[in-house]
């Protein structure tokens, strides 16, 4: 292994250099890579050298995520701590089920799940870490579920009608999420909107008055913090009130928002946080950790355990349950994804993940400012958070982002904001300048000006 | 970056040392554990020294799952190249939904799918990488459902009792994923096994009979292929049967013992895998690979899509969707987990997973032998595969792992068989040699000895 760890060392210098010159991505075309990379798996195995040949020429051919010219994603940037904690983990290789076989790792996901539930205001705290922003929705809505009906877990549905409420403008794993709880995807009510992209409560009480008198069961209200386009947060307060009116849970996704929490002022687009029953939080979009690291916290100790827990007298043998988070989890085996976190947050502190912050809405608002001032585009409305929504006169923004992304100027998306399809850009890691925001820019207009003169 | 990859790897190489010594690892009381480390969250951060520092402590009290004194998880040991390959993906960091996004990593999962389904002789093969083979088994579940029962997706249940059916020997995850999908745990048939831990086949036909008499709407059969304890198989063929009759999902659990499928003669413990309409496949147990990387194969193209499909319009904007299989996966955002197979299978090829396997059963043989001769122990069954579960006479099996435990000298957990706790032994790590096992089987000795004397 100890010549293998040089020969690791020298390809992730290699990546680093890469990164550092902000070449272009170009796309590559499917055939012609899988040719050239020759991936098929051998008969026979290959020496060392032949293998990280071709594990070099694979990272070549993979989009560089922390480059400045990828604004495609919720994640983008590298939180350096916190990538270094995670190569570690590969070698370290715990299963994050039992104290007995993760030691330490297990109080360092504790610490995590206390302190951040400080940040959200929930006080008799739990939670667990979760594989991705979807299956932390999923659990939260499996608890709001099995506490609207106690028997949903044993014997299944008895027939009725389970509904979950979320806005228009939600992620689509609560979609996903309901046709795996068996709920079914037709039983997530879709509130309608404010122009800004918050879910109208009025709308939100009277789909659930509406249901109730049909008797359904109403399972969770699934408020949405930071949306995927618009990045607009759901009123939590007053959310909260319509669910504590007809004791519905109340999960509150913020894969994206959550983070704001640690921002001083910004916190407040979370306003109410702390009348949540769950909370979704990634630190692998806007905080720069590796893929995933999904924070589910629940505001009431003992509810993961009622939705999840299952004796396994082969694995749950000493320790107090506390230890053995297992029992908590919708997975047995489960990868460390806490100590890349916990080494982030060491050498951060609170204070440093504010700053952090701080420069990702400082350079929000110098996009939203260019797009504002500039006679090409036209800011489809402030951003609240961290993705900014323009249109570019006289080009479709399909084409354009077709175009950026052929010869790798820039990996950028769309969006469907009001009907029409916009450009979505995602401002998310910090590193990036507000020069490579302006060569962006310059780059969309080149392609604008060559698009209308075809 | 650069100065934090240096240290990186210093620690890597210590982690390394730790294990050569195959020193003891000793119980860290957990209260005294957490004084010394000091783990709590800082308002403000440190120096890039500090960090190092209480990252190493942190590795320090962290079980070697890659020593030899390591026995007491379905997992243990380290491929090296795929630790290699799985370092390098912390720095890649792509995330697997699309193509746009994650690039040649697309492929190489691609790869793995249909390498791998041509060992279970799957002709018409998809796959995706799940988080876990407990949840690879929720996606296996998932489609007998919504095969089963077309409505399931869209409406949920309409009241009837749905079902599934396992051996009493099965994995836990089964009831946790029927309480998840809204089937109800309670509707979870656990069917008897014979004395070798194998499914009883009469008995699975009689409680299927009976429940469709009874309207029940049956969903799956879950054959395991490698119980957690005894490392029993089900029979799949005559399983297969049944399923076949009356037109049920056959999912094949082989978490633990799917690998077997590349060891040229064992491969017959999954005789009739061909049959079934789905299986999962970990390679982060015996095959070494860092946690998690858990393969869910499904014999019909297009059956993921139907369970799991959700539109994203912000997301999956260009490619076929063959490349972009977040669109056949439970998450959204999810870990690249395929480098790290792909960089392995390169290193070995078939035929060197093949001799990894040899050497695993050679060892299992040693074990079982040895404690066959030996006067303190009763060897319960001759192992199948990897687990070797016996009697030490005249002690309890929870006194005996508690005390191995309590210095270090061994990880090694005990089990239920047939209603007696016993010892058991997983033999996953190739590195491992016999005079380990031998100074194993002392140690026990010794303790045996000390517990009766006392």
């Amino acid at each position: 292994m100890k010549s293998l760890l040089k020969d690791t060392f020298e390809l992730a210098e290699q990546l680093l250099q890469l990164e550092q010159d902000a070449a272009p991505m170009p796309r590559h075309d499917v055939g012609a890579l899988g040719d050239q990379l020759s991936l098929e798996l051998p008969q026979d195995g290959a020496t060392q050298g032949e293998v990280f040949a071709k594990m070099s020429a694979v990272l070549n051919a993979t989009p560089q995520t922390s480059s400045p010219r990828f604004l495609n994603q919720l994640f983008g940037g590298r939180q350096n701590y916190a990538a270094a904690a995670d190569m570690l983990t590969a070698m370290l290789n715990v299963s994050m089920y039992t104290y007995k076989a993760a030691g330490a790792m297990i109080l360092i996901e504790q610490q995590l799940v206390q302190h951040m539930a400080k940040f959200a205001g929930f006080t008799n705290a739990e939670g667990v870490i979760c594989p991705g922003g979807s299956m932390a929705n999923f659990v939260g809505m499996m608890m709001g579920r099995d506490r609207a009906n106690h028997d949903f877990r044993e014997h299944g549905s008895d027939g009725r009608q389970h509904t979950f409420y979320v806005s228009t403008q939600s992620h689509y794993s609560v979609d996903k999420a309901a046709a795996m709880l068996g709920v079914g995807r037709a039983n997530v009510r879709k509130i309608k909107c404010d122009d800004n992209g918050s879910m109208n409560v009025d709308d939100l009480a009277n789909a659930i008055e509406v249901d109730i008198t049909n008797d359904c069961v109403p399972c969770a209200v699934i408020a949405t913090c930071g949306t995927t386009v618009l990045g607009a947060f759901d009123p939590l307060k007053q959310i909260a009130s319509v669910c504590r009116k007809h004791n519905i849970w109340l999960h509150a996704d913020g894969a994206f928002g959550g983070p704001a929490l640690l921002h001083r002022q910004h916190r407040n687009l979370l306003d109410g946080i702390e009348y949540a029953d769950s909370l979704s939080w990634d630190a692998h979009k806007v905080m720069g950790v590796p893929l995933t690291c999904s924070m589910l916290l629940c505001q009431h100790q003992g509810k993961l355990s009622k939705s999840l827990q299952q004796d396994a007298e082969y694995l749950f043998q000493v320790d107090h349950e506390d230890l053995n988070p297992g029992l908590r989890s919708i997975q047995c085996g489960r990868r460390n994804d806490a100590f890349k976190l916990w080494s982030a947050w060491q050498a951060l502190g609170d204070n440093g993940w504010h700053d952090r912050l701080e420069q990702q809405f400082k350079l929000a608002k110098f996009a939203a400012d260019y797009i504002e001032q500039s006679a090409d585009f036209e800011l489809c409305q402030r951003p609240e958070y961290l993705t900014i929504c323009f249109k570019v006169y006289g080009v479709d923004a399909t084409e354009l982002c077709d175009q950026l992304h052929a010869n790798g100027e820039a990996l950028i998306g769309h969006a469907d904001v009001r009907g029409e399809q916009v450009m979505r850009l995602v401002v998310v890691n910090p590193e990036i300048s507000t020069s490579d925001l302006q060569r962006l820019f310059e780059n969309i207009v080149a392609k604008q000006r060559n698009i209308i003169s075809a």
